[in-house]
């Protein structure tokens, strides 16, 4: 890596974070602070912050006594002793803030082509009619016995899609993705390359399917071994292409269990706890209820769903368990016992029709939960998207037969709304929620000393002045020209009137903000992302 | 109006729309044509359309054969004789195509401030704790007594406000908005104002609250009697800005049953019927559990929340129905037997928790549904946005305990899916269905000969080509400069790989698709909207 012309990026102005880790019982709330935090460009880390340069007065202060001297002013001749730094400045009058960087914990790259179509499918079918005809297009089901390992071996189209997904994801604040790929080989591989070179925190899986009663005959893993070999292959691919996991790293991706065979789960649990630490895991769980009901009746033999993973080693502190829409009590209870992680994907449980998990529930247990897109079943590649939907559906979750059921007992008549997601919880989710599915959270999602600034800049836009009627200037320059009065700025959809509290402009963010609010990213304390 | 330098403008290009009332039991689908349409300047409505006129060509023989004269050609010496006419011509690189512009049915617009502020509250709590105190805002209780009606009257905040609402819809693609104001009559007569000067269509109501029992102190009517004045002069006054109602029309709108008298009540279905035609209405109705239960008391002698409507003669072919979340079968009955309307405001009722409207039913049954925003009960000014959360919803409603109860009969065992709301549904609901609502079906949300040119110009953007390996050029421009390699032209998040059919572009753009995607907006003829 290239050393950097400067020691430390200083940012200046407001950072908004979620409290770590909040006690039992409570939510957890919005941190604020104002003032100066400094990355170190040895390692991407946060070295320190003080929250007292609120002003320039005092930022002069701090510089000084850091012995620092700014790369970009204009005085000559630095000495060799001074630290050199680079200021990154949030603007207040533009509503400006950092805040950590989204955690995607579940997202199928080369679904992406088919994001907003799904008609009225619901999971099973969905599969049949747009989910495995897309990805058997990434590659031929023979590419690693044929030697084909390169993501140059990808189809061009493969690439094609895999660039825009991290792309639109990053653009998005996206800063650390777990990725279900395809069967493929090469595109897998592609998918890593091209993470690592748009600079994207991934975690990439390679898919094994393999039982024949369930995946189709045109897209499949040849065997159990096939499923094992494969999935080898693209460790070693990730592990020469970033040897110390800095960036990307493998995680082991059985689809879920209809399409596994007995033996390939057994292989692939063992696979996982054969490195150390462990592979990470990634898998999906009680989605619909028909497949549920088809798991049953696939492995007679485990009591539950999850007891199919529990089976085969695949149920670790390491497994990130795709939607858990329709667990058991029992299956709750084995997946907090195994400290298993929970990706709640909102848009898609909507879009699929699939129901609503009870996340408020599964955090009040003691469960670990991160928000994902599940692009394509989910139609969009923003996490702030899935915030939304996971607040949307929790509400709509007391209106449930199940919800109904299990809570409104004698002893519980009502739930009392606290099944409902705040903005807080969902933005937990999104952040601190995530790094902890991907088992990150002493690292990424939020600004402590020492963890990694994967960090995005968010930009609201300035707060609507008029200081004359808008009946006389809607006059002069609208009528008849067409020409909008609206003037966001550069910005989107967010309208400040002024009033607003600064919880308050976080509030009309989640609701109303998108990829035009997302001014700059970064991971790692490298610029990956910056709005044109 | 000034004279139109232009006898016609000649739209050319794509043209999609909704089939036109659906045979009983049947769908709408989309309609899809190419050619040219063009529209008179003198009514602002569609003269003809030739669907043969699909190449440049057979629009070279289609300018013949009418003597038209294009405005803009470099042609000097028009002959008196021949027709002028402008070309407007979408682009089918940049996918764009003509549609009907959106109805919103219910918008609350000085409500709009608070967009995404709701908490985790529910109606009858975030009435008093968001909504009252913003309204309240807009004027003083007693500005009509104190000879106060012009709309310079209103508060400077509240104009800009306004001002905001319309522009911001308007950018949005809303062609056509049913407005609820507040109770001050110089603030609502400045929103008609405002709409009328920017050109959008709108049913303006100044909204009647006067039971002291559940209004606030410091907003309501301050007598029956106020109600009835107040309302008089807002309808004066509207007639006097737009005497043929071309554009903006009044609409009486009695809050809701619990903040009404019986006499405001009887006053308000009164003076709507004394008007020929008789004149629009807007209320709402069972759009939470509690606020059905509060009517139930408050109202004892009639037999439902709708037969109190209907009581006091305001449940008419005219009036729009915000919400009808839980309505009772009787009410349904007596709902399509007055041939009252309704508002389904599905983000609104997920965001606030209300439940979710069991639409394709009420479409079953033959009642009139459109969409509305809600805002800000619903968090968006996009009926876009209000179409994805109508099917989003819909896919949830076989979840619910009241939908299962009702439809999980020994005899209907299983919905089948059926209340699962398409896109094209959706879209329906968005333009025919909200036409319908606001009873202007014959001259709005669709493009048949001697409808009112009111719509929107979509722009998706063009397919991204990738001739080589982003391998190459990613690592070539984006690593470590930040620069996104996300190019989406001037446009949004619709993505295009290519493969897609002219029916899954739709669905992308209803699904990722914002305002960033309207490219121009046109009102009775007139261009009112274009993205700078």
């Amino acid at each position: 890596m290239a050393s950097s012309p400067y020691d430390f990026t200083v940012y200046r102005g407001t950072f908004i974070q979620l409290s770590r880790n909040p006690p039992a019982g409570q939510k957890p709330v919005l941190l604020r602070n104002t003032g100066a935090l400094w990355v170190s460009a040895a390692d991407g880390r946060i070295a320190d912050f003080d929250w007292q340069a609120i002003d320039d007065n005092a930022f002069r202060q701090l510089m000084e006594k850091q012995g620092w001297v700014d790369v970009d002013s204009q005085v000559n001749g630095h000495s060799a002793q001074q630290t050199k730094v680079k200021i990154v400045t949030a603007s207040d009058d533009l509503n400006e803030f950092f805040f950590p960087g989204f955690i995607d914990t579940h997202i199928h790259a080369p679904q992406y082509p088919n994001a907003g179509l799904f008609g009225s499918s619901t999971l099973l079918d969905w599969l049949e009619t747009y989910t495995f005809p897309v990805e058997s297009g990434f590659g031929s089901q023979s590419d690693h016995k044929n030697g084909k390992f390169s993501p140059r071996d990808a189809p061009l189209l493969a690439q094609r899609v895999y660039d825009q997904v991290v792309a639109r994801t990053l653009s998005h604040g996206t800063t650390c993705a777990s990725y279900f790929a395809t069967v493929h080989v090469p595109a897998t591989n592609a998918l890593a390359a091209l993470c690592y070179t748009r600079g994207q925190r991934a975690f990439i899986g390679r898919v094994c399917m393999d039982n024949p009663d369930f995946c189709p005959t045109y897209y499949k893993d040849l065997s159990a071994a096939d499923s094992l070999s494969a999935t080898k292959s693209t460790i070693e691919y990730i592990h020469t292409l970033d040897p110390k996991g800095s960036l990307i790293k493998p995680i082991v991706t059985p689809r879920f269990v209809p399409t596994c065979s007995r033996p390939a789960l057994e292989d692939l649990g063992k696979l996982a706890a054969s490195y150390s630490p462990p592979l990470h895991i990634q898998t999906h769980i009680s989605e619909n209820k028909n497949e549920v009901a088809l798991v049953k009746e696939l492995f007679p033999e485990c009591a539950s769903y999850a007891a199919v993973y529990d089976e085969y080693k695949l149920l670790t502190p390491r497994t990130i368990l795709a939607h858990a829409v329709h667990l058991t009590q029992d299956e709750r209870a084995l997946v907090r016992q195994r400290d298993a992680k929970i990706s709640h994907c909102p848009a898609s449980n909507s879009a699929l029709g699939s129901g609503i998990a009870p996340v408020r529930a599964y955090i009040d247990e003691g469960v670990t939960v991160g928000l994902g897109t599940d692009v394509s079943g989910g139609y969009s590649p923003s996490i702030l998207e899935a915030a939304r939907q996971a607040c949307l559906a929790s509400r709509l979750l007391g209106h449930t037969a199940d919800f109904q059921a299990e809570t409104c007992t004698n002893s519980h008549p009502k739930s009392e709304g606290r099944e409902k997601l705040s903005i807080e919880e969902s933005l937990y989710l999104a952040t601190r929620g995530g790094a902890a599915v991907v088992d990150m959270a002493d690292d990424i999602g939020g600004f402590e000393q020492g963890m990694i600034w994967d960090t995005q800049l968010i930009q609201l836009g300035g707060v609507k002045e008029a200081d004359r009627s808008p009946l006389d200037s809607a006059l002069e320059s609208s009528r008849g020209t067409g020409q909008s009065l609206v003037q966001p700025g550069p910005i989107g959809n967010v309208d400040l009137f002024g009033k607003e509290t600064w919880e308050e402009r976080i509030q009309k963010w989640v609701w109303n903000g998108d990829d035009r609010d997302v001014k700059s990213v970064w991971v790692g304390g490298k610029l990956v992302h910056s709005r044109g």
